[in-house]
């Protein structure tokens, strides 16, 4: 009886929408919500903590999770008022959704390193008194208009037609007293003195999973509003190669999972001016970052070389378009300006990780992880920055796991061994129905801390251990290898495989030779590292301690090791909030030399050299 | 019984499309569907050469004229077909459209200077074959394109999203041969080798009365097919001055004037595909010029302040925009090139004048006279520009005179002495039914041969005169002046006035005060002029001998005045064909030294001077 292996199809229904759809069990409500194309609310981008995406549950026994306890009010508990992600559906259920509260402000916890930065937005807004017209001084409109600007210290050469056409009656209804908008060289807007319309941007983090937004005022820096919200490609598969599919397999795939990403975006910015109570038409900038894939899907360009040899993309410039030409609704007069990417598994994500940790800016070389389905790591500093993309494959994201799962409720987190026993900790805190990555690295550390992994890798069968008998009866045979258990009698067995350990061997191989390759292309060791940042969601989630006990991370002081979050999103709102840090991220698109692994012979031998669980790296 | 002194209004029903007006009597059949908003096809302009503005008239006597015997067939005759432009109504009548024959070619006699042209147009074509990628060479498609497109000799720097969106496809299908277009630095389209799609423009000289386009190819600067028609704005009013009143007076109005024009324009456009059968795709550029207020409303840009001192543009440089951006649907793909100005009164169509004549690129100095309601003078050559516009007013156009009239069927458009009586030639060679301007020249030195004018401008009286009775017998009271009769006996009686012959004189005395200010300016006498050439419609159709005998042209041989026609439309082929040639009008219009006349002293004391008929110019 296993549900992972074999997982249970069940029936999810969403009223009063009407949807219903087959997904495999255990799934949460969100991610439920998600592959049925349905976009729940969810700010906080389903941490559990802004306690907003409340859906109301029929027809299926669930438990309220710590945070249902913590969040929702006695009435909402009675009400079978849940929070979407924090909820796992195992049997066939109806979703009630907008049974909630009304939703406030959100709250999105973001970390990161984030320097101070220069407000040096793209879009300027500039007050002119401007001396009008006399038969000795007939300039045109346009160019008194471009003279007094100028002479207020912006650079601009020319005005938007649509401003144009009122120009002449908006300078002489007001005196020749206006107040102009400026972006990149262009005057967009004039009006009236005293409009006092603010003048927003917004900053779009495109994750494979989890996209993240915020509404920020251009003149002050202020970040006004935040969201964050699961991908609606998500319908169409988890990874990104699973969506490449989707492209070759249908003429119109392109458009669809374009369609998806521009749909989370517009709702998510919706949301945030309903919030604020700002107009559409007072968004005049968005900055997007992503992955190269995901950067070209929200612009519909044919992601599919990307994802095959010699994994080339179709631009790599800074690209910036108005926003109707990808038909994003909610900010239609803006202009979109989307990152340029270092190589195809290296984006703009990157370059905005690079930006909002200033690794690029410091005197001592550094290291930036970034660990998905692909590791990027850079290393650098202000001198030289280089990069590479290792294949680390699914098995930190739980897949191809025996019992692995993403990392939401019912997933075990973490794994430590106390007074002779193994404990567990399991997301929500309920009984444990699989693995995420966190607890596997953790699992793993204890495995090798208990010997019963040894260096080279091998979980060993139960009669060739010597141990302590209340770990040799966890271990037995399985399939046709071994295995340990890592609960206890009363629970649903979850088991660490032979195949599991070799899986999560290759993966952490990846990523120690990928910066093992870095190290010695630089020419240092690594004492000689200033910092080692780990960026990504996932990143904020391991335990650094037994990820270094496992190889995944260096072995240094773990005061050097840094764990950002989402860094990606910080340095989109640095591209946005200031053109030097967005000249800085071209600047740095094309500085990085980036190194490519896949079939390099060098990397081939430190990939193999970096399988073993031994603690010494440096053997370059 | 006066016919143009109180015009008789008469009813004009247009079928099958059910229009009715009502309109001055006498009216040709294609200024009546201009007024009706109705756009008959008037290929050459209403020239009456083409044959191809076929229109059944029922209902009101109307005769053939000389224009339908030649290009009718006699079948066409006997069913009552008439050519709309030379067909004048003068009584109530319903008119059949599209009652004719297919059209074919149009045929448009246009004059000009033109002097060869370096084909350098903006839009470019290069086929290409680009290595294509390796593990060892990943640069983005994006970026390998750019740079054999560099390797090729053009510059573009980015490639527009809509390609991006196909090119990793169309690469890789093709064996990374391809066809690619730019326009400005920017690919904008990446097709298969062997496409043979052909780049097109258009040209458009947007006039207050008739607008001329052509379909030029722009890699062999071809012209495919050209036409004239009428600016369905007439419905709003003959001159620039009643058409911005409309902006005045109805909040709408800028909207409905660009309305009008934009079909002018997109009705014209598609008979051209229709005729060469390229799509409208194939058309990547339109390049428009006009006067200041005509290109103002073309775009939509509140003309009102060029109407009234100091007579200011909302914008004088060159403005480039996508066609959506105004509408034009005929070639919605392109990019529309509106030219720079020199001044209010001074516009893109007089840019358009200097380069079609070349005066900027000569080295002696020579005059440009365009006469409308406005004169506009420019005097220069390879070092040095100048121009003045000089207020005319209407009467060279047949305006404010008593028996004024445009210069279509009906009109007297030459008069003449021989054996001792007036010779008249009426356009289309019916019965005389007003005067228009080259008859009014005319009539003029014909009156100031016969010394019933004299030296000052006055008409005499019969009896202050002393000349042959032939000449006293038409001579007589009227009103409260005097009068001299053109026509005879049998004939609807068209009178001279002693305020007509003021009109005139004002007229040409102002043209003649715009010529002797820039040259006073300059300190050039009217010797040292290489050339004067004579722009525009009507000055195509004056007698050269008269105008010199009135004053109107300055008193140099004859061999130096050359009359051009439509150098505007040539101009704007010109910067359509050639990216150098844009420039260079950019250059002019910055160039130009532009002499305001209103209110001009200097001017004024040199407009008193020029109201005597003398030949005695140069009084500097
Ligand atoms: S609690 Fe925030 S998204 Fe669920
Ligand atoms: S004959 Fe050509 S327009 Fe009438």
């Amino acid at each position: 009886m296993n549900a992972t292996s074999t997982p249970k199809k069940i029936t999810v229904r969403f009223e009063p929408i009407g949807a219903e759809i087959r997904v495999d069990s255990p799934i949460s409500v969100m991610l439920a919500a998600a592959e049925a194309g349905i976009a729940l609310e969810h700010p906080c981008g389903g941490l559990g903590v802004c306690g907003k995406c409340i859906v109301r549950v029929r027809g299926n026994h669930v438990e309220h999770s710590q945070a249902d306890q913590h969040l929702l009010s006695p009435e909402e508990l009675e009400q079978n008022c849940f929070l979407s992600c924090q909820t796992v559906l195992t049997g066939d259920t109806v979703i009630e959704c907008q049974a909630g509260r009304e939703t406030e402000s959100g709250l999105v916890v973001i970390h990161g390193v984030n320097a101070p930065i220069e407000l040096k937005p793209r879009v300027r807004r500039v007050r002119l008194e401007i001396p009008p017209p006399s038969l000795s001084d007939q300039r045109s409109d346009a160019t008194r208009l471009l003279y007094a600007v100028k002479q207020a210290g912006i650079l601009a050469d020319r005005v938007h037609l649509s401003c144009l056409q009122t120009l002449p009656q908006i300078l002489r209804d007001n005196q020749w007293r206006v107040s102009v908008i400026c972006r990149e060289g262009e005057i967009i807007s004039v009006d009236p003195v005293g409009d006092d319309r603010r003048i927003l941007g917004v900053a779009v983090d495109v994750g494979t999973t989890t996209v993240v937004t915020s509404l920020n005022d251009l003149e002050t820096g202020e970040e006004l509003s935040v969201r964050g919200a699961a991908n609606e490609q998500l319908v169409y598969g988890q990874d990104v190669i699973s969506r490449v599919n989707i492209t070759l397999d249908q003429k119109s795939g392109i458009h669809q999972l374009q369609e998806k990403i521009i749909q989370t975006v517009d709702r998510m910015i919706e949301s945030m001016l309903e919030e604020t109570g700002y107009p559409s038409d007072s968004i005049y900038l968005v900055q997007a970052v992503g992955n190269s894939i995901m950067q070209q899907l929200f612009m519909a360009i044919d992601p599919a070389p990307i994802a095959i040899t010699p994994f080339v993309t179709a631009v790599s410039g800074l690209l910036q378009f108005p926003a109707h030409t990808i038909g994003l609704e909610s900010a239609r007069h803006s202009q979109i300006s989307v990152s340029p990417v270092i190589a195809g598994y290296v984006g703009g994500d990157i370059v905005a990780d690079i930006l909002a940790t200033g690794i690029h800016q410091a005197r001592h070389p550094s290291l930036l992880v970034d660990i998905g389905t692909n590791a990027e790591i850079v290393l650098g500093n202000k001198d030289r920055l280089m990069a590479c993309s290792s294949p680390a494959g699914p098995a930190f994201e739980g897949g191809h796991i025996f019992h692995g799962m993403r990392g939401i409720p019912g997933a075990i987190e973490a794994v430590w061994v106390e007074d002779d026993t193994i404990h567990l900790k399991v997301i929500g805190d309920g009984d444990p129905v699989g693995i995420c990555g966190s607890g596997l690295i953790d699992a793993l550390a204890v495995l090798l801390h208990l010997e019963v992994v040894d260096e080279t890798g091998r979980l060993r069968a139960r009669d060739d251990f010597a141990g302590p008998e209340w770990i040799r009866e966890r271990m037995g045979p399985f399939k046709k290898g071994h295995s340990f258990c890592l609960t206890c009698e009363e629970q649903k067995p979850i088991r660490i495989t032979d195949k599991d350990v070799r899986a999560l061997q290759l993966a952490k191989g990846a990523v120690q030779a990928g910066i093992r390759i870095l190290l010695d292309q630089w020419g240092i060791s690594l004492e000689e590292l200033d910092s080692i940042f780990i960026c990504g969601a996932f990143g904020s989630k391991i335990n650094p301690v037994t990820a270094q006990q496992i190889g995944l991370i260096p072995p240094i002081v773990l005061e050097k090791v840094r764990f950002l979050g989402n860094t990606a999103h910080i340095g989109a709102k640095r591209m946005l909030l200031s053109d030097k840090e967005l000249n800085m991220g071209v600047f740095i698109s094309e500085k990085v030399c980036y190194f490519e692994v896949s079939g390099h012979p060098s990397f081939q031998d430190l990939f193999g050299l970096s399988l073993g669980f031994g603690r010494k790296w440096d053997l370059l």
